[in-house]
């Protein structure tokens, strides 16, 4: 851990009425940083009744340095990459054209990073986030190894922090979760900290731990999944803009333009394809219930539409080096237009590398609304109409 | 044919009102015993004007003993397997990893049973069931051997019984049908029998022949699909449960937990991956004009989704090796969420191999309902409020 | 250039009111033959305000002879083969069976013309037709070599004319348009020209030039993209037919029977596979203001699901040799049925061979009607209702 990583428990912050709770059950929910657990609300759709085996694990099922290995391995296939260009319609070269990235040094085209992303986070769903009633946050995401199609990905994940609420109900559970291929290479890393139910309110509390998170990856700590690279032969034209890492400034803002609209066969297409089975993207029949009486998109789809929107502006920006926190500012539904926006935060050399810089963007998506005046958050911490993800990631693209 | 094989004939049973009509025209149905042609209605859909070649086959065209080639064989690859888990969900290991089949001693992941059957059954339809009033019922449905991308399945079908029903108008057609590889190896084969119509009323009836129908596969006959294993390197944490088959009693109910919603553009993405050409899975046009107002979703589909769902609680029963019968209790449509439930039937050993058991299941699918109460059959030989699928198979699992 | 290529700019016509501006805009329209400019009228729809790298290009940043290298080669795969099956329930078999396609000599299947169209196409779009208000015609397309998967597909442009409008408003570009394979081998050719804005209406008029552009692609120069192949090994029931070419008669009419209900998700899937940017087809939150009210399914979509329906009477036709031109009479949009026919318009031998023929087809798409009374063009030049597709194209099969 290098000087500029910094804890993440400075500035918390709650969320206001329109928070986390249902809507983050079992998504993907990236605040910047901790919240406080008195923010999380019950989520009041009933459980039903299940056996042992499928009812997931309660907050008292986790021990402080457990490891769990996540059920079903998934070889990643072409057919998993077509699907996610369909879902998403991403137009990065390097991952649509093996042509390109053989040129370039690859092996093969590599498969999106949010692609690995989403595989390795569905396998947790089922064993920590199942019971969960907020998604609290994201820490020190890394890509850390290229994926091709054929690679097999499985996830283990460690309990490295616990606590539980004053009132006793549930609790935080604060994971290391690690994603890898079949060689046991680690192909990316993430902590994550879950709100989850107590299944009996009188089992004993664990010694509490709140483990230290990291705010921010630092730049001496990208570029673990970048291979050596030929970018003599990486053709611009083909890539789709000439702008390099030398272009961007920090404080450029970059309109994506284009808006997509969410359909519910799409989320759920999504959704199943990563295996992750996390009920209130799939099962209307509750959710008709629920707070928002209609499915919830996964988070991950929005990050992901977010993503592949921000080629219009970033097109070299082929790889997803790290996230480091985010927010799921509101929910989406079927329905809504996604449009993005970023905002350079912050530039940095890799280390170790000439040919390739990083840029830290602050990537907005914000639904039925374009985002020529780019609305983000306002000096108060709340967001402007429309906002529903403030991702704060690196990207690392030709210098 | 072993002491076990029963003739499927006893128990026959007519459906209630809310029969397997319309919606059973072009969809898979499966009762457990044939029904009295007497039970089926006529479909009042009228069938656009078409040019011989394309009209399917009536009644009168089918000839006892006659052998039939399907058209278009069928390729299967990665990306089908990418899009059969991105409609259910599947998560069983042996499916999902090459790495992990590969341990266990198959040269790749299998494709899953249920694909091989989607697309097997799929060419069958233009040429036995397009003029179909109904689909009567499946019998001694087994799996010979498995399927993996890259394989060419096609199929053939034997005519093995022909009966006109009293009214003249229509018969029951019963046929053998049999999918292959590109090395002409049978992967699957099923009995089925069809209501069709006549093209002319005054068409001579042929003479009546009614074959024996096994009513359920004897466990002496399963297993052919499986190739020996080395189950010593099977994971039971990357599976997803530590349950074998001596963990199993018979009369076990488990509830699959989870529900999945149906929506137009799944189950149309799914019946056209499978080249399954029934127009009333598609063709709203039409169907506006029919008994449900709306399209119908393909049978098939919700034994999917069914069986997909079976992993919660089944996690290690990653084959299917037969199934017997089963009926469509009432048809399924977009908007539905499907949960479902199995009962444990019957185990088995399977012959020649201590490795693996069979547990014969009834897997239950039902709609806008959850399973906890497990909504089945009533003593009256009626369903539960909700049911729509009772299936009758064999799955095979680790000893 | 043969002396059966006629220069397209005879019998000029105007749509009516019920034209092609905005269902046009990014779609693929089809006219037999260049419409006069005046024909077009402007798209209301406001463009949001874009960085220049995103906004496209406008008329006046297109110069007489120059070449444009389109973003984002693909390399295409099994999983878009599955995806196109999905999408469309294409059943030809030599697109379907490695088995089938080796059999009479390829080295394996491959794709449907159409998705190598559908992926040469979209890459244009943000280049040529982000701006467009009306896509007036296409000519001369013609498929020039098979495309298997594993093949990467990239796309040059070159301007070949310009137009000024009287209204100094926008004009006419005139391209053509050549998708190539990693050996830099075309695979594709066609020439297109479509109506652009101009971002600055004092900006100086180019010297106007209209191409020669060819209304009818000569049968001699057909078929570069058929390998030689060994018909005796052609399975006619495996294909699913034994109509040959020598079967069909000009001016046969062959109702395709079925009908294909679009759902939205599946046309945003498909559009985003393809990579085509066009924002008609996905965002509903613009379109909700717009002429329609709705997102337009991309015209290249409502083609395709005419050409699968196709195989009913023409199931031996699985190869697109060319397009000479066509017609998006209406525009489609979710909810729609789609039903097509075809009128067999020519018939021709192919230089060179004895082994396949071609049939000059005029296939039409026809919405919520079937089409067993071939709804089609009237003598006035004006269609039939629900007619919204009329296409000019070559197929080829076996003789």
């Amino acid at each position: 851990m290098d000087g500029r990583d910094k804890p993440g428990h400075d500035g918390l912050r709650c969320l206001s009425a329109r928070g986390m709770t249902e809507f983050a059950s079992d998504s993907m929910v990236l605040p910047h940083h901790h919240r406080e657990p008195s923010c999380g609300t019950m989520n009041d759709a009933k459980t039903p009744p299940m056996s042992k085996e499928s009812a997931g694990n309660f907050f008292e099922d986790f021990k402080l340095g457990q490891e769990i290995v996540h059920a079903t391995p998934r070889t990643v296939t072409v057919g998993d990459v077509s699907l996610f260009t369909a879902l998403y319609g991403s137009r990065f070269a390097v991952q649509s054209s093996d042509a390109f990235a053989q040129a370039i040094g690859y092996p093969t085209a590599p498969i999106d990073d949010m692609l690995t992303f989403h595989i390795v986070l569905g396998k947790t769903v089922p064993d920590i986030s199942r019971n969960a009633i907020a998604n609290l946050g994201y820490a020190d995401m890394r890509f850390l190894k290229p994926v091709y199609p054929g690679d097999t990905l499985s996830t283990t994940t460690e309990i490295i922090g616990l606590k539980e609420n004053s009132n006793r109900k549930n609790g935080t559970v604060y994971v290391r979760s690690t994603g890898g291929n079949q060689r046991g290479e680690p192909v990316l890393a993430f902590s994550r900290w879950v709100m989850v139910n107590k299944r009996d309110e009188s089992a004993p509390a664990p010694e509490p731990h709140v483990p230290e998170l990291i705010a921010e990856v630092s730049a001496s700590r990208l570029g673990h999944a970048l291979p050596r690279l030929k970018l003599g032969a990486y053709n611009y034209a083909l890539a789709g803009s000439a702008k390099r890492w030398g272009d961007y400034q920090i404080g450029d803002k970059i309109d994506h333009v284009d808006g997509q609209t969410i359909e519910e066969a799409e989320h759920q297409l999504a959704t199943r394809l990563f295996q992750n089975t996390a009920r209130v993207h799939f099962n209307q029949h509750i959710e008709a219930q629920g707070r928002f009486k209609r499915r919830i998109v996964y988070g991950g789809h929005v990050i992901s539409i977010a993503r592949a929107l921000s080629f219009n502006g970033l097109a070299n920006a082929f790889h997803l080096a790290a996230i480091n926190g985010g927010r799921h500012v509101a929910p989406s539904f079927a329905g809504d237009t996604i449009y993005a926006w970023s905002e350079v935060a912050d530039k940095a050399e890799l280390p170790g590398r000439t040919d390739m810089g990083a840029l830290r963007l602050r990537l907005f998506a914000v639904k039925d609304r374009n985002c020529a005046d780019f609305p983000g958050q306002k000096a108060d911490g709340s967001y402007e109409g429309g906002v529903v993800l403030d991702l704060d990631c690196w990207v690392a693209l030709p210098r």
